[in-house]
């Protein structure tokens, strides 16, 4: 099973927001409602709501819609992961050229495993044996389609036998790392533990060789964008010459933004925080707020692993051979 | 009505865990319930904790128990706050020169009180009209019998007119800093935000002009512990060159600690992270680890905001001038 995917003329995608207690697999028709399941996190993580994207592209040309007014629809669903913008430009050309709308998406989706592949290769050429490495939110198999980003290189180092341990940080408001990261973590028998958010630091003063996360959007001076805790464990991180590593593919690169400042950031709704099972738990006259992002500079970050190799943040240019 | 207090031959208390929704006060006949209150977090915060033992200390007078056996049963209650161990010994030495037991630990609480009163004096000398403030957890009246430690100074320039706004970090995973903190500014009236943990970085970086926090344990070389998720916070600050202050009465500085290598840390259940309103909400294979505290190391710290004045942390032995 992957996190996205087409039959029988519909788009599928397992409802992340009902992990890790039910996976149940849900189906749209339209780019609208691939649109509004983007929107309302039915899928996440950039490259699967790229993915989600591409296969509203390609339910719009089945269902004759207008290429342009679809691709509008889409790219509306939410600002910040490039994935989103990028694969529907990628298809908006794909179709342009008389590309079967079907074979287009999947093969889209499909490169994105095999990049992710590549990532794990190179990135678990960074893990040594008995390495305890943290990560952020899921940039696991259900945020890219299959594999994953930041997991890719933990399962490679995993399945080639290195005894390592895993750190995965709750990511409140929408607990990712605790419902997602640590569900796959745990299917593939990898030695893990859930903290809070704020326990990070205090686990990587006690011990951590590495912080890999993935990225929303990373931009031609290398600042990126990942989920709102990220520029925290990064800036601890250097503090304490722990290693800090982003994982994403060539689509979450958006080199014509210069830096972070040009990063349009989320904010979601404040219930997200207030609200738990949705029952309120903050005070009845107290207000939330809730970026969904933060923007880390480059210089935290040690490396970004691609599907092209291992870049610095001044080499991140090098992506525009695409 | 304050946090904790002595009525009717009971140590009342306000049920720190049942709010904001509820104010249930509820009351202890011995010293025994009054160390499970504290282990229990029915009281909460270093001060409150000190109130608590020390009218624990009272009940076992008053019951005829031997204090040092009272003594060695409260000091088990919680590790790392050094204010439990202040206060028994406090109260071993009161009551060893004769001390009526219910003056001697009314004079306790009233004393942490009028010291909170003083650090919110010294406090409030360093906030300017216009301040952007982050705290984090409680360090407001409920931890601290009244007044507050870190929200003293918040509470002063609130009341001399200063136009200030509070962030308050959610403090997962008991959720403090939403459920106590943002009451207590609501109660008061002032401008404030709940935020998740990890947004912090992200909101220091678009503006905030200082860091308050409490303390459970000041060592001798300015070393201190406090809620986890403090260290993180207290290296941002210090990145984005914010000042960073931490306001505890005499009460939390063990000087007999060297450094905060010394300070124990306590682990609590990992329900309190996997689980929320008794639902399980993590993975059923993964595990969780929940540090309480995490220890922040001097020199992140600007100032040490005491009721004898403003300290460096090269200037915390003065405080052996109790």
């Amino acid at each position: 099973m992957r996190a996205v995917w087409f039959e029988g003329r519909e788009v599928k995608m397992i409802d992340q927001r009902r992990l890790p207690h039910d996976i149940a697999v849900v189906g749209f028709r339209d780019h609208i409602e691939v649109a509004e399941a983007i929107r309302n996190m039915t899928t996440r993580g950039a490259p699967s709501i790229g993915a989600a994207a591409a296969y509203g592209m390609c339910l719009a040309a089945l269902n004759k819609v207008d290429a342009n007014e679809a691709a509008r629809v889409i790219k509306k669903a939410r600002p910040t992961a490039n994935d989103l913008f990028y694969a529907v430009d990628h298809m908006l050309a794909e179709l342009k050229k008389g590309a079967e709308p079907i074979k287009a998406a999947d093969r889209y989706a499909q490169d994105i495993v095999d990049k992710c592949v590549r990532i794990g290769e190179y990135g678990a050429s960074l893990i040594k044996d008995g390495d305890v490495i943290m990560t952020h939110c899921n940039a696991g198999a259900l945020a890219t389609v299959d594999v994953g980003t930041a997991l890719a290189p933990i399962r490679k180092a995993w399945s080639d036998g290195k005894k390592i341990f895993v750190y995965t940080s709750e990511t409140r408001p929408r607990l990712q790392g605790m419902q997602l990261t640590a569900w796959e973590l745990g299917q593939e028998g990898i030695p893990h533990a859930i903290i809070a958010d704020g326990a990070s630091g205090h686990f990587m003063r006690k011990g951590v060789n590495m912080v890999i996360t993935g990225a929303d959007r990373i931009v031609a001076n290398g600042d990126f964008a990942n989920k709102i805790g990220t520029y925290e464990k990064a800036v601890i991180a250097k503090e304490l010459n722990i290693p800090f590593y982003v994982a994403a593919p060539v689509s979450t690169f958006d080199l014509d933004t210069k830096n972070g400042e040009g990063i349009e950031i989320e904010d979601r709704c404040e219930e997200e925080v207030t609200m738990i099972g949705g029952v309120r738990i903050a005070p009845s006259g107290s207000k939330a707020l809730n970026p969904s992002f933060d923007v880390t500079p480059a210089k935290y970050v040690t490396g970004f692993i691609t599907e092209k190799g291992i870049l610095k943040a001044n080499e991140v240019n090098r992506m525009k051979i695409k």
